[in-house]
Order: structure tokens, then sequence, then C-alpha cells
């Protein structure tokens, strides 16, 4: 840092782009990107499976790794435009602050890199090598360029100051017609399903704008399902999700 | 996850292969790879500007990141071979055993990405934007291809179960010769680099089956000046490093 006042051009300057190849690709509940909570670790309850793609689906690739219980995942927001802006609207702050791209996590950024801790439940290397997830926020399909295991003694900063997202988001309360619980009791997976729609409705997945009662009905895909849900104020006037509908929309298990 | 068996090569399957820019480049106190320490974080007295380049360094890009204490920077490994190994040996158990490539965090990796948890000092947009770091373990020269906040809730596992890297690695005392401090005491950085090198040599950066005392000298880069220094025992048996040299070898400040 010799030089303060200027960024230093070097005639060996190492190039300023890069191609980087997908390690492999996920497998996800979130057929969609409408519902995936905005942050890893809010819905406990999800669960993906990163498939490596060859030449990196070679178990040695993955020795040891079975003894960390999170990974950083590096991915692509393959679904999001290339172009980025220099300000966004976290939905944090309601849809109407705008900060930069930089302080934010929003997907519509340089490089649309993505950055997920997650919980590593297994590893299966009886064909390749397939990592089980949990807790992930991943759209199906996305490319993974790279998977750290997580240190909690380097990477565990309780005491980090934040800004405009100094803790997690508020949960709604998510209730279920009796129509609904009869269609997921008849399900195989529908204990662990139920789960997962009450998780990811209770972080609200509407746009930060609407955020009182609403006639509308919305819909969101999970797994095989589109789960369909409406705002409602229960009596003391709190707001609370009601799923009204869950409907296979592909072949279920 | 209808497919239990294989992964699914879908016919609008995202592309594998991306192309990413360097949206900003590492001015730092590490010219060189080696004693650079192999987390951030463990060196708290190293300091490095990420300078942002056209055409991500509008200000807006940065608005409200001075808010968030820390942050995690994804770079490339630029000065490691591109070539890839499934099986690397971590430092950490001593370089003999070996573990999987996705298990450690070691620069010998498909894509070369790195990432890294620093702390963020300050922000200066007078003439574009340079972002003030501290803690970092960061090459000079390094791309930088993303920048996101740190979110203590959703970061911050103190109880993440750890493999072969379950706590900080253990730090060497370091003492210097007389004449060293003397040259030190005569820089108008003499205490920042004296509390540069004893952090850095603490972290004892010689090859991991080096744990001995050694008649060898070693020498590192730091900022401007040449570290020279060896391993010796003191009156206890105790490994310590010893700083026997400080050699200008650029202009300094």
């Amino acid at each position: 840092m010799t030089d303060k006042t200027s960024p230093r051009i070097k005639a060996d300057s190492p190039p300023s782009s890069f191609t980087l190849d997908a390690i492999g690709r996920i497998e996800s509940d979130y057929p969609d990107k409408f519902g995936i909570p905005r942050q890893p670790g809010l819905v406990r309850a999800s669960r993906a499976r990163l498939v490596l793609l060859p030449p990196y689906d070679d178990p040695l690739t993955v020795r040891a790794l079975e003894d960390f219980s999170h990974l950083w995942l590096t991915f692509v927001f393959h679904r999001s435009p290339t172009r980025w802006t220099p300000l966004v609207r976290p939905p944090r702050l309601g849809g109407n602050a705008k900060v930069g791209v930089f302080a934010s996590r929003s997907t519509h950024r340089p490089n649309r890199l993505g950055l997920s801790l997650v919980e590593l439940t297994g590893i299966d290397t009886s064909k390749g090598v397939r990592l089980g997830l949990r807790g992930h926020d991943l759209l199906d399909g996305t490319p993974v360029l790279d998977i750290k295991p997580y240190l909690p003694w380097a990477e565990s900063l309780p005491e980090a100051r934040t800004g405009f997202a100094p803790e997690a988001p508020p949960q709604r309360p998510v209730v279920f017609t009796s129509e609904v619980e009869a269609m997921l009791a008849a399900r195989s997976d529908g204990d662990s399903l139920r789960e997962l729609i009450t998780q990811v409705l209770a972080q609200d997945p509407r746009p930060a704008y609407r955020n009182g009662v609403e006639d509308r009905r919305y819909g969101l895909r999970l797994r095989d399902v589109d789960v369909r849900f409406r705002a409602e104020a229960d009596a003391s006037g709190e707001i609370i999700l009601r799923v009204v509908e869950v409907v296979n929309v592909r072949g279920g298990p």
C-alpha cells in the first residue's frame, strides 16, 4: 500500500474476467423463486440434494466432509437477469428504502453470485456424489460453484454489527383449512410437507409492501404441489396466513 | 425431488459455465503468498484496501454498507494453478493426512474461489470506491468477485460441528532482536508493522511438517519489507520464532 492515491495498474495484473464451471447442481423443494426464504436457515424443514457433476463427482473430493455439520455453498442465481443495479430495495425495509447492491444480498447483483450456509445431513457416494442438505434457500436446478466447510472459530461472530437487518425477520402464524389437513394426511410425506409449508409461509413470502389483509389468493410451488394461501386477520387483528388449498401439480411421492 | 435415483438432465438446464468479472482488486500488506494466515481474522493487524473497478465503482453500490462491521468477500486465488486435485493435505493435519478438496479451504480447488470474512474499517468514496479492511488474508492484487454484508443472526453458528479444524490454530511466541526493534522504531509505521509481523509469525507460517527448531532462516514479505526469522527453543524447550532482520525491499513510507 505504498500508493495512497490511485489503484495500481500493473503490467502483470491478473485477468479481470474468469470462467467458472458448475461443480454440481441442486435438486430442491423449491421449483420456483416465489416463496423461497430470503436467507438460508430460516426454513429448517427444507430439504435438497446437491448432485456433483463430472469430473467433480469423485467420492474423494468429499472425504472427511461428513465431520462438518454446516457448509458454505457458492452458487449462481441462474434465473435472475444478468443486468444489475447500483441500488436495490431490500424487502426488510418494506421495499421502500434503497441501499447499495453490495450492502444487500439481492439477487440483482454483478456476477449473480449467491452464498448460503446450509446444514449437511448426509453424503451418498454409492453412485457419484450426492450431499443431503437441510435449511437451504436454493432454487431447483441451481448451479453450485464451490463447497467449503463452515469454521465456527473463524466465522461465528455473534457481535458483528448489522445495518438494516439486525435480526431474523418476524414470523407469521400459519393455519390450514380442514380440507388441506385431510389432503396432507393422505400423503406419505404429509408431515414433512406440512412442516415445510408452515415454515415457508411463516416468512410471509408476499411482496414487502403487501403486509396486510388481502382478498387475493397467492400460490407457490413446493415439491410437487401448488400451495394456495391468503392473508387474514385473527380475532385480535394479527395477520395470519391461511392455507386454503394444496394441489398436486406433478406426480407426487 | 421426485427422481430419487439419478441427476435430472433437463432440456432447459441452465448453462454450467459462467463468465464472472472482477468487481474490485485488493491492495494488501501481503505481496507474497508465503506468510499469509490460513484464515481471515487470525491477524487482526493486517490492513488492506478493496478498490472497486469500473463500472462497479459507483458510490451508490455501497450505500448503507457502513452499517455493517463485517463483510464476506468472494474472490479468486489468482496466483494458484488452475489445476485441482480431489484430495489435499491440510496444514492443520501436519501435512500428512489427506482430505477431500471440498472438505478443505485449500486454494487448489475447482474454480479457485476463495471466501473471507473481513472487518470493514471505512469507506472512501472521494474518488471511486475504496473499502478499508482489517483482519484479512488476501494477497495483493486479488480479484474480488462479490461483497456481501455479514448477518450474524443467519451466519453465526458457534455450535456448528467441525472436523479436523475444531478451533483456531495455536500461536507461537514471537520475539525480536534489538537491531530489528531499532529498525522498526525508526519507521513512521513501526508500531503497526511490529504488530503485523508479530501476528503473522504467531501463526507459524513454516510448512506444516517444519514444526521444530531449525537452523534455517526464513523470509517473508510484508508491506515493503522482507522479514527474516528462525525457529528457536526457549529455556523451557518451547518453540519461539525470532525476527532476526527486517530489510526494506522497496520504497517505504
